[in-house]
């Protein structure tokens, strides 16, 4: 395993201490090392933005703490939940008054430790509510929707919101759109080769060398089937096709894209792909308004490829073009 | 090999195919789909800023092209140089009437088709100047300075020079500057596994598991040792060592850090990798102006990381603050 690491057990706290001095715009609460947030914090009034998950997904999760976008981050160890009490660290550094949106993805640590957080909130009159992304089209059918879990949609949630919060939206306000980005959105992924987890030291799965894995999971969840490697043009169609099918995205006014690596994969391989996204989706007559294509929420070195569209109206675009500054993601005004 | 990809012979072609889609503010050159240059040009009186290199270290070289930043560059197959025709097509897409300044690494290839193009732009009057990195301190010792190959410093240069011009500095002024930032650059990089070609479709070099290779080159050039992989604070110690014994970084005023993954190591460990060279930066005394860690100059889906350091002045300082945007590189005002 050739990796740039010191103790595979404490990859998570030295990692913290590389972001902390790379980016003083962020800092580490007080008492509890495992929540990051904005070093300047938003106006008093305005609703504070909280995510969190487990590490091992940079940019996501911390990567996305900066004006426009999150306020606080709760850190996991890798693919596992932060715990309660981070969730709910994270609730009271990111709170100004004015309540918090938790906008987390579905995974049952995280369900059950934001859970126990809102309690501990509760008892502390701080006002928590929660938009849960489920963006992964491949995770569930349809008819089951609310067990997908979320994925690289999860952006587009703390985009939202975070613009929603920086215009004054009240939590009503922030948790409506968020939840309509969460609605209107839609992800697949694609396994190229699996990742290891340094402190396991081999793979958590496994996927053939010539083999792809259509709709494995972030942390290496199963997918639909496993098949030979095909031409970027039949990816993007085999990938393409689940999501359509899930949602009509010719309902909106455009669309925005959102190619994002696994950790891997190549950046110009990304855009091998991405053109091959943009010709179909023009194919069937849709308008793409933004894209993204990077490494936008990875897993450690997974080769592979994640695709989200989601779906816009006006106040969603309005939202989307917001400015932001993070590690992850940067717009300009 | 398992690669988004479809004709391994297309990969740049279809790479730029989708920069284009994703990317409105670049443009490809009439007359020559090789020559990516800023949509909407700089201003009349401003010196172009051109660099080029081999295809597969995306987010360079066209990453770098936008405001604050690179002009145009030439884009060649991967690993290997631009044709002299395309840096020529680079620099008429960046004259502005003021002189082009070429700032490219030194690889025999760069350094040959750039004579050529200089020739072609002779012979149309349109003047071109070169700076030409050689920060990669393990390629040649500092005896045979000028055979060190260019790496991520490269960035600076560009970085510094396309400040310069955006300020109106003049030709003689860009290129004082850019050199500046290649004297005062050192770097140097540690591979921890190869990387393949998929027109190749084999690693074009080896790196045995559990053995790292310091002071690889970024298409696999011999280092210095092929070692044991150990921890990422050894490492940050081996790569230093040669970098401030080559050159003393006491003497400025302060210095920028520059760490870069090679393409497939995660994220996370060039956090924890950069938190190590800081300690060790600080420990010697040495002031950290800025840093950069993330993916700025990679090598497909080589492991590994680079570590470049530039020593600053007062000029140098304003230069490297100075906001830019573009795929590889964004800073706001």
């Amino acid at each position: 395993m050739n990796r740039v690491i010191n103790d595979p057990d404490q990859v998570v706290e030295d990692m913290l201490r590389g972001i902390l001095v790379a980016h003083p715009e962020l800092s580490q609460s007080e008492g509890n090392p495992r929540v990051i947030s904005k070093t300047r914090p938003s106006e008093q009034g305005h609703v504070g933005i909280v995510t969190g998950g487990g590490s091992g997904h940079e940019p996501a999760f911390l990567g996305y703490v900066g004006p426009g976008l999150v306020d606080a981050v709760a850190v996991g160890e890798i693919f596992s939940s932060p715990t309660a009490k981070s969730f709910f660290d994270a609730f009271r550094a990111a709170d100004h008054g004015a309540g918090i949106a938790c906008l987390y993805g579905n995974y049952a640590g995280d369900n059950m430790n934001v859970k126990l957080a809102m309690k501990m909130a509760a008892s502390k009159d701080l006002q928590v509510r929660t938009v849960v992304a489920n963006d992964d089209v491949a995770s569930a059918p349809k008819s089951d929707i609310a067990k997908r879990r979320g994925v690289a949609g999860e952006i587009f949630m703390w985009k939202v919101g975070g613009a929603a919060a920086a215009h004054g939206y009240d939590l009503d306000g922030v948790i409506r759109v968020a939840q309509k980005a969460v609605d209107q959105c839609r992800s697949i992924g694609i396994g190229l080769t699996p990742c290891t987890i340094a402190a396991v030291g081999k793979p958590n799965f496994q996927i053939p060398d010539g083999k792809m894995e259509l709709g494995i999971g972030h942390h290496g969840e199963p997918g639909i089937e496993v098949i030979d490697i095909e031409s970027a043009a039949a990816m993007a169609e085999r990938m393409l096709a689940p999501i359509l099918a899930d949602r009509d995205f010719s309902v909106d006014d455009s669309v925005v894209v959102l190619v994002s690596g696994l950790g891997a994969t190549p950046v110009m391989e990304l855009y091998v792909f991405y053109a091959e996204v943009e010709s179909l989706l023009k194919a069937r007559g849709l308008k793409i308004h933004r894209c993204y294509v990077g490494n936008y929420f990875t897993s450690l070195e997974m080769m592979g490829v994640t695709l989200t569209l989601l779906g816009l109206d006006a106040e969603l675009k309005k939202l989307i073009d917001h400015p932001c500054r993070s590690i992850g993601m940067t717009q300009a005004e």
